[in-house]
């Protein structure tokens, strides 16, 4: 870790420059996730809502549109639907993956059970449509309802490619544009949208999300096989799901024939005994697998950083080559 | 049964009068359901909108945007909006239920698996939004997200009266309302909106789909007690499911203290024993609770056939009317 651990991380100091737009934020979320019929809607919703989660996606909504000097107040609006379609999701990836915990907590599904996460999470998808609607803006909608699309498409991708030993490097790319970047890139692109920027500086604020969210998600992937701790992650989750992420894919390219035996055995077989995720690392490393990977990740950031040029400087622009920047930290 | 079972129902009738409109929604379904990426959407789609379901719903948008002298080409689209999010929530329904069976077939989460089911479904609520969006109409994008919103509602709700003995009349209409009515009569709303019809004319457009899906759910409700072979329905579903529908609410309001310990035992304990269902059937009878929950639904098609007077006269408004009429003959 190159960074002091006692300084503030650049997301905290966006949340802090942005505190009267982000508890805007918090309201209407407090507000929408109601429900005058069904008590069970906002309970499960405030179980994840209020569990400390970063509110990374409706920063950078609030950020982009403030950044491009915009003054109205319909940005609370979208970066609330980015938090609702944020949250709609992550209610059934848990159900999809079987989770028992999220943000150290156990999940819903867990709490409640799947019924409850499935259709919440539904409730909450409808919610932020309806959110979307209300400031009228017809690209603001495409961009938003595309971004929902992408996002299911790439979870549908990965189940598929699950297990699925034949997946390439570009299948992968896929599924993070999917599950991950969709939503980062949507999240900043719509600020510039109601902010009425040129199409160039629309394009820089998509690049932007799009190459953190793939940095971002790379970089989670990286740190299922390296992480520690202090990142709050367990080694070795998306191994024991058979889940093929970069690290893997890469390291598989490179196999020789016994190691490819071991790789079906454990990935495709799902037959997975005492040490193999021990041998796994070790032929992670062996082939360079994890360097290799986060070199791809600090490209992708580099990508994000440079998007940023076209945009006008000053402390929001640095705060969000900031977030960029810690983002890659976590594996530096 | 007072109908001819040979002659042509209205739905049919209603399918075949506007043939070419239905055609462009089957083809648009079909194209939309595609994925670039993931194959798996178009399989599991494809057996759930090609298994013969009647598309009542998306007849409902096209009849009343053309009975409104509508002549523009999107109708076609809200129609395949109104089937997307239909066909959406039946795939959540079916992990929700745990259902086996759907249309005589076996169901998407028994054939493919329950997460399948669940992103498959997220991909077309949001292949339904982009769609709504591409009329441009912002009313039309109000009216249906609310719609959306008020079936995960009516589900949710639905889910927390289960096995409750406590659940009213009032809180099964509105369970009924969110998971049945609020898409039929924002089916049938969209229509004349589109055509730019007056409020008084929309307004009678919505009260019909209303009363309309909330008929077509009690005689629903009504079948799993009543039902025969021909009505293709399984008799006791519901109770085995332990679902507190308008009958069982009748019944149970009706029942002395030995009736009451019994309801306990079957629904609030699920403790079931063979000649429960048949004793069920017994007390349901002995209080009228059949009888009354069919002239219920006989109330709510009177209220769709008269909130059709306001609009004009025609070959598509009898037809409306007339599949109001074969929504209750079911139970006739």
């Amino acid at each position: 870790m190159s960074l002091d651990e006692t300084r503030v991380k650049p997301h905290e100091r966006l949340a802090e420059v942005l505190a009267d737009d982000l508890s805007a934020v918090n309201a209407l979320i407090r507000e929408r996730m109601a429900s005058k019929h069904a008590p069970r809607i906002p309970e499960v919703t405030a179980h994840l809502v209020e569990a400390g989660g970063k509110r990374l996606r409706p920063i950078l909504t609030l950020a982009a549109a403030r950044l491009c000097g915009y003054e109205g107040a319909d940005h609370v609006k979208l970066a609330a639907t980015v938090e609702f379609i944020h949250t709609a999701t992550l209610l059934h990836d848990d159900v999809v993956d079987e989770s028992a915990k999220r943000r150290g907590r156990p999940t819903a599904n867990l709490l409640w059970d799947n019924k409850s996460s499935v259709l919440v999470g539904d409730y909450l998808f409808a919610r932020a449509f309806q959110l979307m609607t209300e400031p009228g803006n017809l690209r603001v909608l495409h961009i938003l309802s595309n971004a929902a699309a992408t996002i299911a498409e790439g979870e549908v991708l990965q189940l598929t490619a699950a297990q699925d030993l034949s997946t390439t490097e570009e299948i992968y790319l896929q599924v993070v544009r999917g599950k991950t970047a969709a939503l980062f890139s949507a999240a900043t692109e719509v600020g510039g949208v109601i902010a009425g920027r040129s199409a160039e500086e629309v394009q820089a604020l998509f690049d932007y999300g799009d190459a953190l969210g793939i940095a971002f998600q790379i970089v989670d992937d990286l740190l299922d096989y390296w992480g520690s701790d202090a990142t709050g992650k367990n080694i070795g989750d998306d191994f024991r799901e058979r889940k093929l992420t970069l690290p893997l894919i890469k390291a598989y390219a490179a196999a020789d024939d016994t190691e490819k035996a071991f790789w079906k055995r454990v990935i495709e077989k799902g037959d997975q005994q005492d040490g193999d995720l021990e041998h796994a690392l070790e032929l992670l490393n062996k082939h360079g697998a994890l360097e290799a990977t986060r070199q791809e990740a600090l490209a992708w950031a580099a990508k994000a950083k440079a998007a940023m040029e076209t945009l006008p400087k000053g402390e929001l622009r640095d705060l969000l080559i900031g977030v960029n920047d810690y983002v890659v930290e976590r594996v530096n």
